[in-house]
């Protein structure tokens, strides 16, 4: 099963370079805000993953670009877990435009990082449980 | 007696917005970095600071914009400590541009704050120490 | 007459440094979301500004910091036009948590440049009418 | 033959985000330094790029983490260009700290788009010159 979640963002004038097209690297920002609406969407934060003492680095990141994001377009992130993370949790992203234009996509893979120990763990079982539990819910 | 010290940023891209001058935020940055070599330049880091366990939040700020920096432009930052630091530092910032034009000014004033105990104190002592062996140095 | 409006937005992880507190440089995005917003709330957008060749650069910018915001908070931004613009347009700005506590507040000046002509003028007419228009409105 | 190029950058306090660690999405920064100074070293500028006319956009972006890097390390950024120019620009990009430790490595590669024509088009002859040249000079 796959779990999909859409949020919005608008693109603030400090995104923007004088291309006049967003800078690439605030799709890391898009793809952060994507998985974190996503996460709350599934009835967790990311701050209460913090608080339990897990940090999520990232192990690496995909991006392809398509069309430019302008300045003050409202965009629709959609974001995607495609399976109930283990020792990593992997997100994909599609980033839209108001007119439906796909501008771009992206993937980037998570690991557990335990803050005191600094040593990286399996997902916790609560936030494996989160996902069980959301599919129930969905059917 | 004042401190005044001098360093350079180059105008990245992504500090640029899409009119074509750097985005005023960016100023903060170009400021932090001022305090940063300044301090490097008494021979002590803000990386040493913290490590302390003390964090330097900013209590206000104040920015006055004469003219656009531009992308690439390679820009002087003097940084002027106008007095030793007792409660708070005092910070100002002129930015000039290669042709010599003054692009900004600022300043702003830090506290000292223990991150342990989330509370306020003055100036540690080995830092104002600091200050009173540079003014020697420098005679 | 005053013009207030309010905003809202989520704190980033983008936006929050080391010391665990949003990075003093990012008010500055806070503040330019909450101009666009409040003249998007008047029936206009920046955006529609630019297009019609008049960028509107800082003149200055002044800044207070009360109490820090934290990772994923929910500020929510007041915004106030004290009068309506002549040959600048002065914002004032307040920002403030979920629980209510008043975390920064700062303002800033904006000048209307034209963009081809690289001249500074006065606001557009049709700026000027619509806080005439606005004020009719609101009684 | 390829071009390889190193320079370095000072991590700011800007860039790092409350885990401790640089915030992912600036090392599309580090890569734009990386791609400019490469530019620079070879005798070019990428201002001059767009002074011509053309703009640089990405077409697609990889990274993969291996170490964090942290608050005021000072990164080398070594870019590869593994070959010339043709209707797009591949760039390779490795970033060590002082230790010598590589804690990143990614690519992506630009194509060449016409400001004012908004189509892409291949490399500029200058430009596929300016890699012939330099490959002489190197023997």
């Amino acid at each position: 099963m796959k779990f999909v979640f859409k949020t919005q963002v608008r693109v603030r004038y400090v995104e923007v370079d004088q291309s006049g097209f967003v800078y690439n690297g605030n799709y890391a920002t898009y793809y952060e805000v994507g998985r974190t609406e996503a996460l709350r969407q599934m009835g967790h934060t990311y701050k209460e993953m913090e608080d339990s003492g897990i940090v999520m680095p990232l192990i690496n990141q995909y991006s392809r670009f398509y069309k430019p994001a302008i300045y003050d377009d409202l965009l629709t992130i959609v974001t995607t877990i495609p399976e109930v993370p283990k020792v990593k949790i992997r997100f994909e992203y599609e980033v839209f435009n108001e007119k439906g234009e796909k501008l771009n996509e992206g993937s980037n893979e998570l690991a557990f990082l335990n803050k005191e120990r600094q040593r990286t763990q399996r997902a916790p079982e609560w936030f494996v449980n989160l996902f069980v539990e959301y599919a129930k819910k969905q059917g």
